[in-house]
């Protein structure tokens, strides 16, 4: 069996603002650990993969800063979108480039931007998802919820497929979106739900037949990009066909359709790192509740995440409780703990103002 | 009648931290108007005095800033002491020089640190204190209280001497210090006191007198020092007797015991911008109650003072309410306006952490 690893690395992390931009992308951030959320996501498969077997998807204006990151990856190994159209076809321009050494090669798909703290526990359960790819499935891995969290989709788990060195596998039942508070509390305490974690594994074959059935017109676009791959015209069909490329997710355009799906829900300690109040639950706190990245110094300040890329800046406060302070080079935001999700609002109010050197 | 004016320059101005610094003090700060309190404090008294006639009394570390703000003004006006002793030898010192130009010269005692919005009725003002300095009166400027600040000190007022040009002239009964909010309350009801402006109009031989009676060992220091004034051994006299020098302030060492004090309350809009809630009296809010000098974008924030350096720096707030921020280039203070007061606090800190970056 040939084994591929294709990490999507496209996104910004609007929610991480004013510390992820678009020329800083999320997956570029040393947020955790000291290694930036893509060298995280190369690290921890490196066990189970030659790096001329870690494929990386993402924008033209990522890959230099990328490669930096990972020098160990062949520069062809970069798979460039002329611009993002969504996870489908990330994942399916991703496929046509396995397909091409190895039609019946499992591939991975992987996402820079998430923390997973049990790497091993991860990496044996992609061991176990590669054998049930190579039978045909198509693979999710399923995270079991910690909380009754709105902001993922849930997996049902159906019926139990078999147990393998110790995970249970599940046929995937149905695919649902972000919930209202009261649905994702049924489902959580049902046990029978799984967070969407965005990882898969499949067949090369068996994912584009899926193209083919559910998203027929991208497989057209997808084939006439293959037929151009290793020739001097692969660039020019790319940019002919990708702005006719409809934007779509892997959960809408295919999992929620797709026939033989199975889950293994997995607990590695993941997180999406999806906000700041995300990222905090990754960083130790002091007796007071703060967690401080940079200088600080407080008075009467408790339950404050402080996190500052200037390390000469001294931050201090007096009298805050449950604020979130960012601080860099050309952005400050200062941000109440309860109205955290707002950050995406004011980064589309910049946007909407054009404020193109704080985006 | 020979007519001086003494502004005192030397203090820094703690609680505007981070503002406000060793090396950038408060009345080297554009906080109004575009011009530094310094310039305001020499604007003001402009129409009255020749630049000849305006002598500042400071720190060696400041007369190079202050001297570029106000070109005008001859090097030797700028009177250095060699560290700051309190408002008595700051005066003391002052008065000396002038002496030594004419004995009978009314000097107007000023500080460069707070702000006047009627200057033109200030100016009245002076001119009236001037002629009852003359007589041989101390005169000082009362502000009318327009609340019951525990923050100043309060000057209660006697018989009344007369009616001089629209302002009354009081017999100067008693200096009280910063009292509880008790006692302001009912001094403020009783309408019989002004806060005490640390203004001063007297003849110079009367303050001296006043300072061989009630301060005299300070006086035969002074006497040493005018001894050597136009001589090359002034500055050495100085060094040598200055640091025997007692710290004490003018309204201790000598208002309250002095004889023939007379008040003249006056209401000319003064501010001592104390503090950053009192500067955000002087300047103009939107009509969320936000003041903002420099580049801001918020999402439910109310009744937020941001006064930043920074021009290109965005702070952005979200669901913020009651908070100052304070952005500088290598320092940020993020404080809940209910604990304002203690910003003094957190310079204290500084100075036992020997921070003196921050300082």
């Amino acid at each position: 069996m040939s084994f591929y690893a294709l990490i999507m690395a496209g996104g910004v992390g609007t929610r991480l603002w004013p510390l992820s931009r678009r020329h800083r992308p999320k997956q570029s951030l040393k947020l955790v650990g000291g290694r930036t959320m893509f060298e995280h996501a190369v690290d921890r498969i490196a066990p189970l993969f030659q790096p001329e077997e870690i494929f990386v998807v993402t924008g033209a204006e990522h890959v230099e800063a990328l490669a930096s990151q990972a020098p160990e990856l062949p520069t062809e190994n970069f798979i460039v979108e002329p611009e993002g159209r969504g996870t489908a076809p990330a994942i399916g321009l991703g496929a046509v480039h396995l397909h091409r050494r190895d039609p019946e090669a499992v591939m991975v798909v992987l996402t820079a931007d998430h923390f997973i703290a049990d790497v091993e526990c991860f990496r044996r359960a992609l061991v176990v998802a590669a054998q049930m790819a190579e039978e045909g499935h198509l693979v999710t891995l399923g995270i079991k919820p910690s909380s009754p969290s709105t902001g993922y989709g849930y997996i049902k788990q159906g019926g139990l497929c078999g147990e393998i060195e110790g995970f249970s596998v599940f046929e995937a039942q149905r695919f649902t979106e972000k919930p209202s508070p009261e649905t994702a509390f049924h489902m959580v305490e049902s046990g029978e739900y799984s967070w969407n974690s965005g990882m898969f594994i499949w067949r090369v074959d068996r994912i584009l037949e899926e193209f083919q059935r559910q998203m027929a017109e991208f497989y057209v676009q997808l084939a006439e990009v293959e037929a151009a791959l290793g020739t001097p015209g692969y660039e020019a069909a790319l940019r002919r066909v990708w702005p006719g490329v409809e934007k779509q997710t892997i959960d809408y355009g295919v999992m929620e359709g797709a026939a033989d799906v199975v889950v293994i829900p997995v607990d590695i300690g993941w997180s999406d790192v999806g906000s700041w109040a995300s990222l905090a639950d990754l960083l130790p706190a002091d007796e007071r509740g703060n967690i401080v990245v940079g200088s600080h110094l407080g008075l009467d300040t408790e339950d404050v995440l402080i996190f500052s890329t200037e390390e000469r800046r001294l931050i201090a406060t007096i009298g805050l409780q449950g604020v979130v302070i960012v601080d860099t080079e050309d952005a400050l935001l200062i941000c109440s703990k309860e109205q955290e999700q707002q950050v995406r609002a004011l980064v589309r109010e910049l946007e909407a103002r054009d404020e193109k050197e704080y985006l």
